[in-house]
């Protein structure tokens, strides 16, 4: 399933139109003392208050409305960490059709009580790949339902993308725009928007260094995804696509890699200035701005706060 | 100075013309899950992303602005718990003159760190109104900077009304506003901006019961304001101002009290499903609505989230 060819930039306009009936139009956000901090004109999408919390209900709206009737009828079945099932979950009732998601043992509690709370059907399994894909496919044969990658699926994938293209037509033109990276949905997604609406704008991409696959394989020049992902960010644990992969690496990519403390720093100047209860996996983005300010100085710079599907009993700046 | 009298309500409108080009236009938040809990459409005024902070800008922001030139140029001088003198530290950098905050020993420290961010020069006194009035005193007398007082200033209370007359622009009509009150400058405000433009829609006051001089003034037709407040909502721990009382009074005002913990829970769910980091001194609006369900079952409530200087590292749901 990872072969599938990633979707043509033009797909990304196509699911604006499919999902604006379901999914917010989300706020942006900026504050004069975050822009004096980074030296620059700071844009913050604010993606966090996406329905399910995360922007990973565009890309599973878009997936679950582009299925034809008959085979939407039998139902959607995911593995994910959490804001993708509860994207696909809250998605998948926005149809009315049943939901089944794999989840790995261990998995934060705030996320998978966000999965249960649209009406999905939950099937914990061990916390490999293997264990997930092997339900997954038990799944499908036991119901028919259509698997819908968290992030190589072309119909997410495109959805992903719809966040820059509001960013850009709310607020644009930008210099550049920096997202987080894990499997690559989200930057990919905003690779296609720039190529279609804004080929000028730059695409820098955050990564935890604790999950650093796609800096690897981008100088590398071909997919290194082996590793043990060891990072704050549970969001971005995910290893690089295939389709996105080849959406990246085509598009001359940066990528900014982030220790985990700079990530939680960043996070708490979120919270206190901003205001906003965002994860680790968002607070990536600006920790990149603000690890190396030299390659943002003076320029207008757009950010997706990626998800605020946070555990506010167990923040990580109180776990020291 | 408490004598001096309110604002004729149409000074809301010149206030929002006056503070236009300073103040931000925030967002109004809405969530379908916390529309499901309390039985009605709920639409929240982010003034917690106002500058500064919190709604204080709004009316720190119309009393600098409101005094001749000459006046003026001597400064101002406030007393505050803290988001008031951030305000007014903030409103006098936008007219580049002198700012005084006497600030009571034992004030919250993000707070007092807004206020020096700001430029201000922070006097320090004994926790006591009289230590505080001597202060101030002393501070104009030795500099002829002008008086801003926290709630009861006219000028002050037209400007926090214009919170209120946004919200209705944006996002009205309402049956009910509900808004935290302490001393009473954003209910005034509030009330005028009511009376103003939309006098079919109720006001209703959210009040902690451990500072609820408020309810107690309005239920014996006098101000009863000797008490020692005692509550988790350090915004909200002044006294009725008189001229506040006067509006209030006129305009039949509603009062909930609320206790700390309701507070504290409606705070959780705000930063939990909201995803915005509010004191809780904006969270008792909506505990307010969460405590007495049946005053807005089916009805469309707009609230103002007057604050988010809270400290991140003292929550009060840690502390237990």
């Amino acid at each position: 399933m990872n072969e599938a060819p990633p979707p043509p930039a033009h797909a990304v306009l196509e699911a604006a139109a499919r999902i604006a009936a379901h999914a917010a139009v989300t706020p942006v956000l900026r504050s004069q003392t975050l822009d004096a901090l980074a030296g620059a004109q700071l844009a913050f999408k604010a993606e966090h208050l996406q329905r399910s919390g995360a922007f990973k209900f565009r890309g599973a709206c878009n997936a679950v409305w582009s299925l034809p009737a008959e085979q939407a009828s039998a139902g959607v079945v995911t593995h994910s960490s959490g804001n993708h099932g509860a994207a696909l979950a809250l998605a998948a009732l926005t149809r009315g059709i049943a939901c089944h998601v794999v989840v790995p043992e261990g998995a934060v509690a705030a996320k998978l009580a966000n999965i249960a709370r649209h009406g999905a059907t939950l099937w914990q399994c061990a916390p490999t790949i293997a264990a997930r894909e092997a339900m997954c496919a038990q799944v499908q044969a036991d119901t028919g339902a259509t698997l819908v990658h968290p992030y190589t699926d072309a119909a997410v994938i495109a959805g992903q993308g719809t966040a820059a293209l509001e960013l850009l037509q709310a607020e644009g033109p930008f210099d550049v725009l920096v997202v987080p990276v894990g499997g690559g949905g989200l930057a990919a997604g905003t690779a296609l928007a720039l190529q279609q609406v804004s080929p000028q704008t730059r695409l820098v991409l955050a990564e935890p260094v604790g999950a650093a696959d796609t800096a690897r394989s981008l100088q590398a020049g071909e997919r290194r995804i082996d590793f043990v992902p060891d990072t704050v960010c549970d969001g971005l644990r995910g290893t690089l696509g295939a389709p996105n992969f080849q959406v990246l690496q085509a598009a001359c990519t940066e990528v900014i890699v982030v220790d985990d403390a700079a990530t939680v720093a960043a996070m708490r100047l979120l919270w206190q200035v901003l205001k906003q209860t965002v994860e680790p996996s968002s607070a990536i983005a600006f920790a990149a701005v603000l690890a190396q300010p030299q390659r943002f100085v003076g320029l207008r710079v757009g950010l997706v706060l990626s998800g605020g599907n946070v555990d506010i009993d167990a923040l990580p700046w109180s776990a020291a």
